[in-house]
């Protein structure tokens, strides 16, 4: 048994547009890493937390990463001193996922270094556990594509059903992240309690024709479905320029544009390395004109989800 | 060029469950037949419909039917004078698009009797027409399942994008049609104009699961999917049994079961036709409790769509 592994796990952009809740996608670039080591020393601790600004606990019982670990620990009956160093490589509240991704790096850490006493696809509930402790909220369409890779569906929350969807192997995703800050209380806050049903179907219309698209290798179904009448107006009112934005990504050949997780990045996808690119300059732009700075990120959408590197 | 045609097109079930308004799929049997023939006299008449007990008009320009017809040869700029025989297969008010299909019927006819002029999946907006002019509403989830065969979602409606989906080869339709009226107006009336975004989150992670489902051929994704808390809770009131037979038809080993259309109709799906046949029946049996006559339907999900018999 090896007494040290290092892992990485993806960002993800949950929602999805139409898919407010249950779809979500896991990117190559950026993600988190996290390097377990085996301690003699009886606890799950956290040594070392970098790449946060110092805003994120250290107490192994307020950490969503060290909260998962500790729950799979007990789970299995397993008595094993462990000791964390986590290295945040994503922004903060970003609407990327950073959580999940930092989450599920190291329950699939302790997994591996354990000798994968659990398949992959059991890991979920503690990453979720983790979230919710830490959180209060137990969403899973960031944990669960972060875990699986790919696009995920979230069918439903109770029972827990998640499906992975096979997607076009030319699927690119644009990500820009805008500095400016979206408290995820305020982006939950800010939406309508009740909706029109006539909104309501138009939206599972698209949702299907999302799901549809990937499936198909329908990448036009993809752009066509890739409209949010609900959310995506509500949420947009905290992120300036995201109007411009948008129009910019449209602009210049994406598929579809809206905005990441609850903000405030913004993804678009396209069909080639070339396009996300050029997608991301123009989005940039659109930032710029307005005088807010950004980080652009392409990628395919990754298919892997955690790896030990 | 020939004198005349027949043509059948088969009964539709639309709503699907989860996917109020915007999924159907079309059925092998029961269905309506069309027979057009070419007339030296001016004009689109209709001269015998058989199978509706008197309940159809028989005025060209208040029939379904021969507004569509009517609808098509103008837009072709063509003057043909056409005799319509209407043979109705299926009852009235069903749910199981009783109009659609001879709406459907007719316009197939009318294209394949002057050349195949137009590719059939341009004579949607015909039959979408018939039925907007003859019943005020002009859904597309019975008449493009009907034209298209098989499973088709309606992403959209402004708009129309109408998408066949894959299914399947082994999904079996049980249909039972108890022997009670429900008035569509009563139907859409009884629905709520406002839900909680909870709950069109919950539907919309159903529908995405179902189109998954059919698309990957996991009927067992296809199933847990089959779940409406929306609109099904409000129309099955009227109609009387409805939960016991929809029990009877899960305990049976359906994968599903929901109203077809807006009802009376109710449909479920299996994976054999022996278990359609004893879904059928136990469906049969939970109405013969109440008192209800009702006749059951089995067949395989159609692929075609209308043909020339």
């Amino acid at each position: 048994m090896k007494d040290s592994i290092k892992v990485f796990a993806p960002a993800t952009v949950a929602n999805v547009s139409c898919g407010f809740d249950v779809l979500g996608f896991a990117v190559d670039n950026p993600g988190d890493e996290v390097l377990l080591r085996l301690s003699d020393k009886k606890g799950v601790r956290i040594t070392s937390i970098t790449g946060d600004d110092g805003r994120l606990p250290k107490d192994a019982e307020k950490n969503t990463v060290s909260i998962s670990i500790l729950r799979y620990l007990e789970t299995l009956g397993i008595e094993q001193g462990i000791e964390i160093e986590l290295t945040k490589k994503m922004p903060l509240g970003s609407g990327l996922g950073s959580s999940a991704a930092s989450t599920v790096a190291g329950v699939y850490a302790i997994n591996q270094l354990l000798g994968n006493k659990m398949e992959v696809k059991d890991l979920l509930p503690f990453a979720m556990e983790g979230e919710f402790l830490a959180c209060g909220s137990a969403h899973a369409d960031n944990v669960a594509p972060c875990l699986y890779g790919g696009f995920v569906l979230v069918r439903s929350y109770d029972p827990l059903d998640v499906v992975k969807l096979p997607v076009p192997a030319n699927l690119y995703a644009t990500i820009i992240h805008p500095h400016v800050e979206v408290q995820t209380k305020d982006a939950r806050n800010i939406l309508p309690k009740q909706i029109a049903l006539s909104q309501a179907v138009a939206q599972w219309g698209n949702v299907g024709g999302l799901v549809a698209g990937l499936l198909m290798n329908d990448t036009s179904l993809i752009g066509r479905s890739m409209q949010d009448h609900i959310v995506e107006p509500a949420r947009s009112v905290l992120i300036p320029g995201f109007d411009d934005v948008k129009k910019a990504a449209l602009d210049a050949g994406a598929l579809g544009c809206s905005i990441s997780g609850s903000g405030p990045s913004i993804f678009a996808l396209s069909t080639s390395q070339e396009a996300a690119q050029k997608i991301g300059q123009a989005m940039k732009k659109g930032f710029d004109a307005i005088n807010i700075g950004s980080d652009v990120y392409v990628s395919t959408v990754n298919q892997q989800g955690p790896k030990v590197i």
